[in-house]
């Protein structure tokens, strides 16, 4: 099949969006950006490092490619209003899987518009995507801007994706709730927008581990964040968590603290805030040598996932 | 390198940009759009399909993905804003290379800021541009407006890309130039805006080909472009492709009709429009089954470029 007929595919497949001027089709889209100010940010997913055909179909591969970069946008604080997509395609890549991409980009984009895109022969599939956002006025909620006092919260699940990952890696069925975390993470995207609306100081999607991106607001804000014990912080994630990792001999704390994917929010809120649902506090932000520390004492083990070199 | 080791050698390099609100570092940058509307587009660029090491630099191939994604949003008329960059990147490519890649981005962008990326390793290099531009409160300019009784006209090179490319595949010295228009095309920028000022009706990037871009014009607007013949419309094009073509027996006349990557935009403008430089007429609307004539005739040989199948 060449461009044009996997245009003709792909396109009418993909939303249109609330905030769309002009769609696929000319040199370039237009999305409205009421604000005056938008907010970008690009993310690849790579074959082999970021997935696996065999354990994801490309909805799912669509879904997450599409979800990561929404909680991006999140994570600032505001609402994303449109995404594109370029997409370096082997032959062996069936259109319809190509298809199938485009319906799990839809579906998790909902009312955001997938505007334009290009498509590109390769060796590699890789799925590049780029989000914009809108802030409606409010000001960007960065990660340089947690306090000491602030308490540390966090919206989404923990170790979801991660115990996901090693179900599949070990071949073991029977946990479809976990497996389907991995493939299709939600992210909470409205919370980041009530976050800021509550005064969040700081915020970020949490993509690499708790432990690992914790430790960036902490260096970003020259703090550090005292995270609650995981027992007391995540006893819900531990106990959705525990029959698999009995299954597997694997630690649900380590796929707590320093599971990657799960595309939760993490933020800091001045004290005595009253926090916005569904955000739970899990720690506080104290003085120190920038950095993260588990019921007062520096962590142990694996810090989280190394993005760059990936993981599928 | 690891990935921090990465971005500290690259971020440095990369343009800041007058339209940046907030550049990289966060979860996504954030950018100026004046005007409550924001133009976006992407293109990758695959190693072995657009692009090869050894012909190219770091730097060419940072050039050409920034102006090639610029050239898409002068042809809506508008400036470009802001790029952002998904980097995949084999263990092979040097830092060194990288760096220069930022350092040909950094020569193509100018005022506009590279303000966000994403770094992954693979087995295929590919780079990933997305741009953003504000239209100023003007209208785009888009394919679908070319009016019977218009004016065709083109701004910029034509054919120098395809000739730098030949003679790269030939191994044949001596023509600097033509080998650096294909290293670094250098899109009229700055004629898109002129064009949406003087009133053109439509317009694109010429990135496949005169004649393959041509048809999309009359595709989208429902009417014939008819050509001048390319001895009377790009004469001092074809003076310049005179003496490659003659090393390589090849056809200059071939090079400006159906060559691509030059990035000349090509727009269509009512009768009578002073046309702003560097724009130059080289044919005319007319009513018909839409199609591209050359001289009232159907063309002969190649269309264009496939972008889709590729060329490196």
């Amino acid at each position: 099949m060449d461009e044009d007929g996997l245009l003709a595919l792909i396109v009418p497949r993909l939303p249109r969006g609330r905030d769309t001027v002009l769609g696929p089709g000319d040199d370039a889209a237009i999305v409205a950006a009421p604000d005056g100010r938008v907010v970008v940010s690009t993310d690849v997913l790579v074959e082999g490092r970021h997935f696996r055909r065999r354990w994801s179909s490309g909805a799912d591969v669509g879904y997450r490619a599409a979800m990561q970069n929404l909680a991006d946008v999140a994570a600032m604080g505001a609402r994303p209003t449109a995404l594109v997509v370029a997409l370096t395609c082997p032959a062996d890549v069936a259109p319809e899987w190509l298809a199938d991409l485009a319906d799990g980009m839809a579906q998790a984009c909902g009312e955001v518009g997938v505007v334009g895109g290009d498509l590109s022969t390769g060796t590699e599939l890789s799925v590049a995507v780029t989000v914009l956002g809108d802030l409606a006025g409010r000001p960007p909620v960065l990660r340089s801007g947690a306090q000491v006092g602030d308490v540390v919260a966090h919206a989404g699940v923990r170790g979801r994706s991660a115990a996901g990952h090693a179900l599949l890696d070990a071949g073991l069925d029977g946990f479809d709730e976990l497996v389907a975390a991995y493939r299709r993470p939600v992210a909470p995207l409205g919370a980041g927008i009530a976050a800021s609306r509550a005064g969040a100081t700081a915020m970020l999607d949490v993509s690499d581990g708790l432990l690992r991106d914790a430790l960036r607001i902490a260096r970003a804000s020259g703090v550090v964040l005292d995270l609650d014990p995981p027992t007391a912080a995540f006893a819900d994630d531990l106990a959705v968590l525990a029959p698999a990792a009995e299954a597997l001999a694997a630690d649900a704390e380590t796929w707590v603290l320093a599971g990657g994917e799960d595309h939760g929010l993490l933020a800091t809120f001045p004290p005595h805030t009253e926090l916005p649902a569904p955000f739970r506090a899990v720690g506080r932000v104290v003085a120190g040598e920038p950095g993260v520390r588990v019921a007062g004492a520096a962590p142990r083990g694996p810090l989280g996932w190394d993005h760059f070199a990936g993981r599928d």
